[in-house]
């Protein structure tokens, strides 16, 4: 496909340009921010570990009270034809589900289901090698199991952020560091034990594969972490599904471990890598 | 004007019918809730308090540094010319600002600006009468302070309510209660004492005018109240721009008071009335 060309994204029932898509004024994300979402990489038109997805998607919408407006076996063949129809190399897609269009601008309607699908850009060789530095921030997001639309402190902090040169906002609660708020944290201990927050977080699909990959070889451990615990970390890494893994060199100005990344990150990178090319060769065949 | 015509509303720079009004889709209050807002009353064509909330609706946008692409004075103009071109009679004019069509899906870029006015409807005298039940929910706003788009929790807690046969959701945080997700709270004491929570709110500008009511008669004071003060409130009502003062008689299923609206909610309710009313006189004379 032509890079230059207009992307089709789903909206509504049916499949449409993407410069001729809107919501009108009515509806609840609009007036309310209210909605949830997900979002998943596509590489060789294969969704990866579409089936997770999904499941977090439903299980969002529904501690929301939106109803889905189709089953997952419905909405599987919606996003196979947006991706044919697209036909991109490595892309993400985006669902989102907001309140719907809205009588009075407070009461949930019938949801709008909003499906986008775009190229995506995965992080560098050189952002990989060198590592992040990123600051903390307290700060509990509402109901942190369901992956609403709301990014109000998430988007305000990028001033903070840039303001001290850093790439992510940890956020903690009381001493106990949670999430990013588009990606999950591990540390490595002394000891070679993987760690990561058990709870107030959204629990991330590649955080689950990384905790899978690493239980292979590592002792694994879900349990909350403190700032402390973080300072003395000897490797520290963020999950998500379009960063993968990227190592973290600073926190709020403190080296972790010799401020490179640490071989243990890097091995799970390589496995990440090894376990996302062996699930696209598998349906590709 | 025709009851049944099409409202005009304001967005990106232009009146155009409301039906006609939406948003693309990349608006970032549908990708990531991110958008502040304000809300004010118009009667006999004359918005109540307006500078009281321009003034806050700029505090909001500066906050969560959302530029307003108009000054204070420009701004008036449209909105003057909103309410000559819908001709309604009692309404409320509602002023979202997003954080723009962002590229990413989270840098906020150019702020769009929607205004839209609509029909209000006043509570009926009858639940004045009658005042209302409310329960409580721990909970606190990201930025309190600002009035922005995000009621995810404010919306999620209608079930709640309407299970429990409640009109609204009181929030506390540690025991102590702060606001609803739309109005704010005040207790009168055992000595005719008006009592309302200082911090960790939305100052709201009928909370202001209420305050400053009550003081020519009244001891007021701004501070923290507990929830267990609030059990023992001789009378408790919340205030809004839409419902004004509305008595609060059941808390969690507690009788407040006599359990009816009690005597100086319903005096401070009658000196609203007559400060609205002579704001209205004197700008229409």
């Amino acid at each position: 496909m032509d890079s230059q060309a207009i992307l089709q994204v789903f909206l509504s029932g049916e499949f449409l340009p993407s410069n001729k898509a809107s919501l009108h004024i009515s509806d609840l994300a609009i007036q309310r921010g209210f909605g949830v979402f997900d979002f998943f990489k596509v590489e060789k038109q294969t969704p990866l570990f579409l089936d997770d997805y999904l499941e977090r998607f439903y299980t969002s919408a529904s501690l929301m009270y939106l109803p889905v407006p189709y089953q997952k076996e419905e909405l599987k063949q919606i996003i196979e034809k947006l991706i044919s129809l697209n036909n991109l190399d490595v892309s993400g897609v985006k669902m989102i589900l907001t309140g719907g269009y809205s009588e009075n601008g407070f009461d949930p309607a019938a949801p709008n289901l909003l499906i986008q699908q775009q190229p995506l850009t995965l992080p560098s060789a050189d952002k990989v090698a060198k590592g992040i530095s990123i600051i903390t921030y307290e700060y509990l997001r509402d109901l942190p199991e369901v992956k609403s639309i709301n990014y109000t402190t998430g988007i305000r902090l990028l001033h903070h952020m840039r303001e001290r040169k850093a790439e992510e906002v940890l956020y903690y609660i009381n001493g106990i560091v949670t999430e990013f708020p588009r990606c999950n944290f591990f540390i490595v201990t002394d000891n070679n034990t993987l760690v990561t927050p058990s709870r107030n977080i959204l629990k991330g699909i590649t955080r689950k594969n990384v905790l899978a990959l690493a239980a292979k070889k590592y002792k694994v451990e879900t349990r909350d972490i403190t700032l402390n615990e973080v300072m003395q970390a000897k490797e520290a890494f963020l999950t998500s599904s379009t960063k993968r893994i990227l190592p973290i060199v600073q926190v709020d100005g403190n080296l972790i471990g010799a401020g490179t990344p640490g071989p243990v990150t890097l091995e799970l990178l390589q496995n990440l890598f090894a376990l996302e090319e062996k699930v696209v060769a598998e349906v590709v065949r």
